[in-house]
């Protein structure tokens, strides 16, 4: 069975607790991290977790993954934003990687703050998985074992300043501003039974209720497994840690076909970016003080459901 | 007063002393990451230090940055290492930031391993900056106030694998296996009225000897100030925390100027790699194992030495 946990707030006080139908059976102990959390709540034990509940609407949502945990990001990971990313899906054969800083977490109800100078912020839902232990060599993970690497799932908003993120290259500052990662509201964790769900999960995003982003986790181009296993070949993971698995198509980023990036590579530089620059200007999708995203990501059968982000835009306070 | 910081283990126990001439004055007390031994050793308190010392000689050297500290780096920030990479000077007008997995942080003398499929290893020695202070909201950094955020320095080499890091776009894989960050030996401290002595550090790096990268900091595009006033409006910094400063010119890596990219940008993407990496390939300069690194900053002075890295390139162990 899949256990929905909900980190939050309660009279001042960081909780976790076991939640469904909007009531929530408190978890006996203080975790101060999402690896303490995992390490002392093995999901069949909090299966059979009982006691009083008590109304979600009493409590504040905080973000299931504590800023202590490393925050390793996917790119380019759904066939179809690839190609909206202006990459040939059967030339790019690599695994991009890249991280935001976990300062940036935030709880799935925050406000997204538009950074002062930014012009093109843009949404990326995302499959966000929650690893099970450490990793401190290199191991092989595979569709069978996935069950003792990956706790479980939330949902991410790898919110990013595309006029940042795209000119200079390196994906890390565009993507890490404060508030462009929020994690929740639901800590799905599963069981080895479940753990093959990962793979069917519908993802949906709307802006100011129009959908925007709509497709499964099927399309993932690396799955969780190959993934898990090229990175403990690289560097070490530790329970607790997050792995947003990227974002399918539907974003506000325009990018030139690869024939007109060939085109436009003749161009100076500061000519090639302005015509970015302009290209993305005509995208009427781009984020706006008072915009409100929701995004959700549920099994088909309706067994996982991580539940709904919903960030209003606001301006950066000066 | 200059203070040198070493962090080291002696009989199985992580300690942190004062050292000078080859001599170790144990810090008392148990610090267990780099943010609680700043926080509790005052510079000014460390310069009064007394007591019975110990020889260097018997100790072993940790990183004097702890793994739970961010690992930030600026990229390109050498005005002739942005022209070996590919870049023009003159339109490049941003401050380029990626992160390592601090799993990659080892100590000055660690050996460096060579990832099993790695073609192309390369150095980058750097100026590491650790942090005094919190920073969790915009703040102006100036060269004036720079000694309240910035606690010390230390050397960095920010190793790569250059045919992971250069395709694949984000640098993050490709700078974070295992051992691709050794920190130390020395974290020296500085007062206020040696903070400008930033700008003058010597910086040399040799390969079995031969000199392959001399530099000052005189170089750097982005300076300290300005780069934590830019990253300031972004993210969380903390105490301890390491921002490497990018490297100066002479690394193995070789890249096109703009003109002949331009040119292999008109080639099918395949096409465009192979020939990167037959580039890289005529290269002799990329480390092979049992090649010998060594790494060092010092001030003019000589009031500021880091000390000397020093990594043997070994193969991966499967």
């Amino acid at each position: 069975m899949a256990v929905h946990v909900l980190h939050y707030l309660r009279d001042g006080h960081a909780q976790w607790g076991v939640v469904a139908d909007g009531a929530i059976t408190p978890i006996p102990g203080e975790f101060r991290s999402t690896a303490e959390f995992i390490e002392a709540n093995p999901v069949e034990r909090l299966m059979l977790l009982d006691g009083p509940t008590i109304a979600e609407s009493q409590v504040r949502w905080l973000s299931p993954v504590t800023a202590n945990q490393q925050f390793i990001c996917q790119g380019a990971n759904y066939r179809q934003h690839m190609i909206e990313s202006g990459l040939d899906p059967d030339v790019k054969k690599f695994n991009m990687i890249f991280t935001k800083a976990t300062s940036c977490i935030v709880a799935a109800d925050s406000p997204l703050v538009k950074p002062e100078g930014v012009r093109f912020l843009d949404y990326e839902i995302e499959l966000g998985l929650v690893l099970k232990r450490d990793i401190t060599a290199r191991v092989t993970v595979t569709d069978e074992n996935l069950h003792e690497f990956v706790a479980g799932a939330v949902i991410v908003n790898d919110y990013s300043a595309r006029d940042i993120q795209i000119p200079q290259m390196q994906f890390y500052k565009g993507k890490s501003y404060r508030t462009f990662g929020p994690v929740g509201p639901y800590l799905c964790l599963l069981q080895k039974e479940e753990i093959a769900k990962l793979g069917e999960l519908v993802l949906t995003l709307a802006v100011n209720g129009t959908v925007r982003q709509n497709d499964t986790t099927a399309g993932l181009v690396y799955g969780p497994a190959e993934t898990l296993t090229e990175l403990s070949g690289v560097q070490d993971l530790r329970t607790g840690d997050l792995l947003a698995t990227g974002t399918p198509s539907g974003c506000a980023l325009i990018i030139p076909s690869p024939e007109k990036q060939r085109a436009a590579a003749q161009l100076p530089e500061a000519e090639k970016w302005r015509l970015f620059m302009n290209l993305q200007a005509e995208r009427p999708q781009y984020l706006q003080v008072g915009d409100i995203v929701e995004a959700s990501i549920v099994s088909r059968d309706g067994s996982i459901n991580l539940g709904v982000q919903r960030n209003r835009v606001v301006a950066e306070a000066l």
